[in-house]
């Protein structure tokens, strides 16, 4: 099924719908770079609801996620939530944006997986999106249950402030820690306990895995809790151990959160908070025009030299922003 | 010289500027409160540039840095940078906005420089000022400043993101840390490379002092630097052995930047960075109102129903952005 018109969001949209795998990369491809395509593949998305259900996974780098992303494609592959079926893999690094080494990572990855039609793997940076990785990522999630992944898989690298927000995005997150001293503390700090509905303790066949596991356990007794428990699972990516026991610890909180209805409400949360970052973006956008307007040339000159303070100027400045500006048709 | 009208700011100025460390305080207090009298107090401290020469103290919790500033008092007091002189202290802990540990801190700081006249400490955290403490924390250096300090410090507690931000706000940036395998490389990740003009290890009577040394010395080779290289000192701030050598350091990168006209080069692109928070908060200000008001109660019914997707609910909500918010003449 070649694709006729390759700039065309809604031919590609289609295309992709019926399984062409280049379509489904170049809508991707439209989100990350942004501006009024990556607008119009968002709206067909959202006007297209799938039911992909989304995992994140996240950890410090070195922690081994990419093994056990690997893993976990084979066992969701094998067994989904209700019988086998296609998975997507999101990979995310937001600290290397342009970086050739994500679609290295694509590579070494697809290895296992290379003659599998059944798995979508994408590395996913930022070129032009507004809002950058945290709109860019509900956006993809969105196209691929638009498209009808089951299940989609978000790997993140790093335990920064935009990676924990990214992973936040997701419907189940696994957050990745390793066998030793300190490692749990270090997740926490990075506010990865907060946003983990599972913990996987892995390389767990090296020294101290009960220590990491008490670590947890004390964290979580000292966290205010909802009706959810993370589970704490270990596995040995490498090997393969505990792999099949981590899929079947995802499938109960995901069972835990259908049953009460909370994944609902956990889009609609999703969804306000991905509006109120749209907006933010919009305000963003419109510093940055005026911090490039001949106005704050001048203004700047005058704080510069003493005539006004930084508070006056801005003052200045923003009675020249005019009110057209806030409603602009694109978003890039 | 008792203050008479407490909430009249050019009063409190003058006062202040006679050396009436109760106006002070009280200056400090409207900074930390946001709102007209910040901003009044902003005004009257930016058209009387000082000449202080501010030095910030950062590094992880625990690392030592209250004691060292403790320490660093007593010899700034004594010998100042071109003699001895008056010395101001601020305790910033973003972490904490209201907490009472910070008072308590002042009073265990103050023991030791209770009965001198020449020091002010003061902690500070953020009440209302637009901004937070990356915007109160400039405009209370420049306070400071104007009511004649010759030097301050500025120690901040944590590192995260806002301190680092804080921290950097200063003429000289001295990042402290420990002996011991990890803390240079915990530092580098905390992004305290990037800012520290000197580095400091504290406790350096304990084991592997001299592999931070080299840790320190490898990430600085690694980096990207200008003419100044950061040093490194040793101190042992809970006997006072190395702070005099310390203090000379802080003298030395003074002295570089101002041999260089460095300074009120560093100053203008601070003031500029200032002026760019201080729109980013109005704007943000502006997203608070849209979000309480009845349209975004609307527009968020259209987007939860799926009747439009977030994009063009963000488009709907900031096409009736009124353009007089902009210049509005309160900051908090």
């Amino acid at each position: 099924m070649p694709v006729t018109r390759a700039s065309d969001p809604p031919a590609l949209f289609e295309a992709a719908g019926n399984g062409d795998r280049v379509a489904l990369a170049r809508l991707l491809s439209l989100i990350e770079r942004g501006g009024p395509g990556s607008r119009e593949v968002a709206r067909l998305a959202y006007k297209t609801p799938g039911a992909a259900y989304s995992v994140g996974i996240t950890g410090a780098p070195g922690a081994g996620k990419s093994t056990l992303t690997d893993r976990l494609i084979a066992v969701a592959r094998r067994d989904g939530f209700d019988g086998g079926g296609q998975v997507a893999v999101l990979a995310i690094d937001p600290s290397s944006p342009f970086s050739g080494g994500a679609i290295l990572g694509d590579r070494v990855r697809m290895q296992s997986h290379a003659l599998d039609d059944g798995v979508f793997i994408r590395s996913m940076a930022t070129r032009g999106h507004l809002g950058g990785l945290s709109l860019a990522v509900p956006d993809a999630l969105r196209l691929l249950s638009a498209v009808g992944m089951p299940v989609v898989f978000l790997e993140t690298v790093g335990v920064g402030q935009q990676e924990v927000e990214v992973a936040a995005a997701t419907d189940t997150t696994v957050v990745v820690v390793n066998p030793g001293w300190g490692d749990a503390i270090q997740a926490n700090k990075a506010g990865l306990l907060e946003i983990a509905d599972l913990f996987v303790i892995n390389k767990a066949d090296r020294p101290n895995a009960d220590g990491t596991r008490r670590d947890l356990e004390l964290m979580l007794d000292l966290t205010e809790l909802g009706e959810w428990r993370p589970e704490i699972a270990e596995t040995v990516a490498s090997t393969g151990d505990g792999v099949d026991a981590l899929w079947a610890a995802i499938g109960r909180h995901r069972t835990h959160q259908s049953e009460r209805g909370l994944i609902d409400e956990l889009r609609r949360q999703r969804l306000l908070r991905e509006f109120r970052q749209i907006i933010a973006a919009r305000l963003d956008e419109r510093i940055t025009d005026l911090t490039d307007s001949r106005e704050f040339a001048g203004v700047t000159r005058s704080m510069l030299s003493g005539e006004i303070d930084p508070y006056e100027a801005a003052d200045r400045l923003l009675a020249g922003v005019r009110p057209d500006r806030a409603g602009g048709e694109t978003d890039a």
